[in-house]
């Protein structure tokens, strides 16, 4: 495996639109793929994220669909849909601190119950940050692996929703696809200066 | 600079409570770390995060107190507030794709139109999903930089956003808190096994 500088494959890593469709990746690379991806932070250590990793082609062929006939999917060796649980802070939370004292363990269930229990919006909000924060990892980690991925917010919700099975407390975050490219990324559309988007201080 | 593996970045990336308070990163170093940051993606590149980046020690100090008397804030070298323009869609939104035709000008303008005009929840997802990203190439970059950082979800949400001057249409979606370390993070919490959070094919 190439041993990739982590600013590399931060300047490296682009949306691929052109996969080969010949290569697929080892039952091994995706584990360590998804070994790595769950060292992302999540709010509370609550773990939110749920991944269902699509190697099967005909599910390929029906997630191509649902993206309104974009190929990345069904080319791409690997999609992963990036899912949230909006029940995980309910879900036996002193899990999540198991390493830690029971004390812990009752307070991050205290505070995570006084956050979401009338809060259905932190609920849904804590979903697309979990799945942010891995599936930027996934991206960066796929650069060192020799891969590219793909990032894809654009679905028709219900008809992925029901490929996966998506059950109901769950909401669907966004999905990527992991392979090798066949052609680069066009040119980057148009970044904005940095003084467009950083402010000192405040706005 | 250090030369840091993806991987180790990765797997070396902790949420660290206690930050050396004589440490102060450069100018240049926050420069770079920022144009790290805004290589990251979002969807149909509309660059919707924006970056409050405080070194002010008083500005940091008032942090803290919004956070809830958390240390992190007032002893790390640079906080940053990663905010989100729920009207990025819809601000001049050709010139994210200025480098690409007219054409395609036109079309991202009329489907992100399409597709939050009418849907204040899809503008704020994009928020937490965009920062997402951006808050894990930081935590990332910073571990390439010998740096470490602290990411926080919790403090005074109204208290903050007075802080900075938040506009009315902007949505905080979290702190990172970057600096060096001054003590090792404690043993992670208890990291649920991957074949609780990655189902393969369908839930």
């Amino acid at each position: 495996m190439p041993y990739v500088d982590t600013f590399d494959a931060i300047r490296g890593r682009r949306a691929i639109k052109k996969f080969d469709s010949t290569y697929k990746m080892s039952t091994d690379d995706i584990k360590s793929l998804m070994e790595l991806t769950i060292l992302s932070p999540t709010s509370y250590n609550q773990q939110n994220w749920r991944f269902i990793i699509v190697t099967d082609q005909d599910v390929k062929d029906r997630i191509s669909i649902a993206a309104r006939g974009q190929a990345q999917p069904k080319d791409g060796s690997l999609v992963i849909v990036l899912c949230g649980n909006t029940n995980a802070w309910n879900q036996d939370p002193k899990r999540y601190w198991r390493n830690n004292t029971p004390e812990k363990q009752e307070l991050v269930k205290t505070n995570l119950a006084k956050k979401y229990i009338d809060n259905p919006q932190a609920r849904r909000d804590e979903v697309f940050r979990s799945c942010g924060f891995a599936a930027q990892t996934i991206m960066l980690a796929a650069k060192q692996m020799g891969l590219d991925t793909c990032p894809m917010m654009g679905f028709e919700y219900d008809q992925l929703a029901e490929i996966i099975h998506l059950p109901e407390d769950h909401v669907i975050a966004m999905m990527l696809v992991v392979g090798k490219r066949a052609e680069d990324a066009i040119e980057r559309g148009g970044q904005l200066p940095l003084d467009e988007v950083v402010f000192e201080n405040s706005f």
